[in-house]
């Protein structure tokens, strides 16, 4: 994967924790991803389609996920409910909305999904064999969570 | 949601499972999704763009993931392992496919992402608020699994 398909995802989940949630991330080390890597409480998954194929998924755990909505929404929630889902929902949206634009900006011409979250403990998510996968770990300053990125160029 | 939307992923559900894995599936009745509705162990899922904008997926019960997995593969599987996974998504990335051709042929324009495949005991899938959503169980005989199509058109 090309770093300049990497890199807008990157800068958008950045961005977005910073304007939107109030909260500086730390990134820390990008590492392919296994299809056995990383188990997860909840994620928020946005699919994409045109030159550039796949899904991004920004996976936490529970503490973690209620940490960000809480920053997101400007009040402490203490369970997984309707509002920590479409907090982690639309925290994925404006990454993935944010790194198309970036995208288009370089010439890709790539379409994004409405997103879909998974709550479910320990939950894993893995993509067809041969598509490549890169993982970066985030830290909130409460707990990290991953900013998965699974995708092909279209031939 | 137009049934004209709803109706080729249930032609291709019914497809899809006889040619590929000899499952002569029964549907059973439609109904809305609630945001909390459903809660499974294996899902696969695929994002739709264009005018058809959302996802749909396959969300089973271990069991009946097994099963089905075991019948498109053609050997008996006792785990939800790499080679589920690989079915899972395959399935789910097949019945897109053929929803996105009989869509096309019926004047919608949409693109697929390829398959994320969720694992995690009892997890559940939801969608942002006011994205209608509808599901579908199917008996394959052995376990029944939910379709489940979560899209809006784009205005």
């Amino acid at each position: 994967m090309k770093a300049e398909i990497l890199n807008p995802f990157l800068a958008a989940t950045v961005e977005v924790f910073r304007t939107m949630a109030g909260l500086e991330l730390r990134p820390g080390a990008l590492r392919v991803k296994g299809q056995e890597d990383g188990s997860f409480d909840v994620s928020g998954v946005v699919g994409f389609t045109g030159q550039v194929q796949g899904f991004v998924a920004l996976s936490f755990r529970e503490s973690a996920a209620l940490h960000v909505a809480g920053a997101f929404m400007g009040e402490a929630v203490a369970a997984v409910d309707a509002d920590v889902k479409d907090a982690v929902g639309e925290l994925a949206n404006m990454v993935a909305g944010g790194a198309k634009s970036a995208l288009a900006a370089a010439g890709y011409d790539l379409r994004i999904s409405i997103p879909s979250v998974i709550v479910g403990p320990g939950h894993t998510i893995s993509r067809p064999r041969g598509i490549p996968c890169f993982v970066v770990p985030f830290d909130t300053g409460e707990g990290t969570f991953s900013v998965e990125l699974c995708v092909r160029l279209e031939a």
